[in-house]
C-alpha cells in the first residue's frame, strides 16, 4: 500500500484486526481518527487502555468489570440465593436490560465444544460449583439456544441434579413479534413442544 | 447501564462515536478488546495516537500522509504534468490500487455542497489553482459521481478553462461486470450519452 504512508498503513492493519472491520470499514475508521481533534483521538486511546488495565473477574460471579465485587454482586437487594448462568457478560447484559430478573448471575465465559476443544474445565463451571455450597434456591441456565449452549446446559444441569438445588433452563419458542413464516423448523418444533395450556 | 462498570462503559461509550459502530458493535469491539493481551490493546492505542500525532497534508498534493511530502509526489517517475483531482485520501487510494494511473493526484479534503454550506472556499481548491502556475498539461477530475462530486467538477473546469490547461472528467456508466437490470435509470441514461463507437 504505497498510496498511503506509513503510520496510516500501520492504523488501517491495527483497526483491521478488530471483529467485524473489514479493510474498508478499517480505511473509513482510520481516516476519521486522522481528522478527529488531536484531544478526541488521544481519550479513546486512553478509555481502551485504561479500561484493559483495569479489568478484573467479579470475585463473585465472574463478569468482567473494574471492581472486586461487580455491582450486581454487592447490591444486597439483590436475590443472592438465584443464579442465573450465562456464557458471557453482554448475555448478563442482555438480561439486565430487562430490568425484570432480580437475582444475581454466574458468568462461565464461554460454553462446552467439542468441536472447538472447548471442555467442561475451560470455561468458570467449577467456580459456580463452589458457589453452589453456599445458600442457593434455584440455577437458572441461560447458555444460548445454539449447540454448544444447549451441550453445556446438559452438562451443568446432570453436575447440579445430585445436590438437590432446584435446576430450570430458559424457554426457547418463537420471539416476541416474530413472524412464524421466517422462523425456522427446530424453533417453532421447540415452541410446539414447550407450549402452555391457556 | 449499571450492568457494566465504570470503564467498560466508558469504553463502550467512546467506541460507540465511531463512523458505523452502533451500540451492538461497540459492545462487541469493548469486550473484544478487554480479552485481548495488554500488550495488543497498549499497541492499538499507541498506534492510534502516534498516526493521529504525525499526520499532516502533503505540501504537494495536500494528501493525508505522515512526511512533508507524499510518497507519490516525491516519485519522480510519476507524471507531475498530470493532476487527477480527488475528494479525499479514500479515493486516492481507489485509483492507487489500479496500478495503472501514472499522474500525481490532487486532494479537495471534500467537495461544494450547498446543502451542507461547504463552498469552493472550504475545499482545497485554492492551493489546486496554485499549483496549475507550475507546468501542468492535464487536469482530471475524479470527484465523486454525486451532486455535491458534479457540481465541484463543473465548477473546477469553469474556473480551469480560462488557464488553456486541459480539463477532463472520469466517464460514468455501467460499473463493469453490473448488471443492467439492478443498474439505477440515471446511471443507464449517463451510459447511454457517453456510449463510445465501436
Amino acid at each position: 500500500m504505497e498510496y498511503y504512508s506509513g503510520k496510516i498503513n500501520q492504523l488501517i492493519e491495527e483497526l483491521a484486526h478488530l471483529p467485524g472491520i473489514g479493510a474498508k470499514s478499517a480505511q473509513r475508521l482510520a481516516f476519521y481518527l486522522l481528522n478527529q481533534p488531536e484531544e478526541n483521538v488521544k481519550r479513546l486511546a486512553d478509555v481502551i487502555v485504561d479500561a484493559r488495565e483495569h479489568i478484573r473477574y467479579c470475585r463473585e460471579c465472574y463478569t468482567l468489570t473494574d471492581r472486586e465485587v461487580c455491582p450486581i454482586c454487592s447490591n444486597e437487594n439483590r436475590d443472592h440465593r438465584t443464579i442465573m448462568v450465562v456464557e458471557n457478560t453482554r448475555d448478563l447484559a442482555a438480561y439486565e436490560k430487562t430490568g425484570k430478573y432480580e437475582g444475581v448471575y454466574h458468568v462461565l465465559h464461554g460454553a462446552i465444544s467439542p468441536m472447538l476443544g472447548i471442555g467442561p474445565g475451560d470455561i468458570r463451571l467449577k467456580e459456580l460449583m463452589t458457589r453452589l455450597q453456599q445458600d442457593v434456591g434455584e440455577v437458572i441456565i441461560a447458555t444460548n439456544s445454539s449447540l454448544e449452549g444447549e451441550t453445556t446446559a446438559m452438562y451443568i444441569s446432570k453436575l447440579i441434579k445430585p445436590t438437590g438445588i432446584k435446576v430450570s433452563r430458559i424457554a426457547s419458542g418463537v420471539p416476541v413479534g416474530g413472524d412464524l413464516e421466517c422462523i425456522d423448523e427446530v424453533t417453532l418444533l421447540r415452541a410446539l413442544e414447550g407450549r402452555v395450556e391457556l
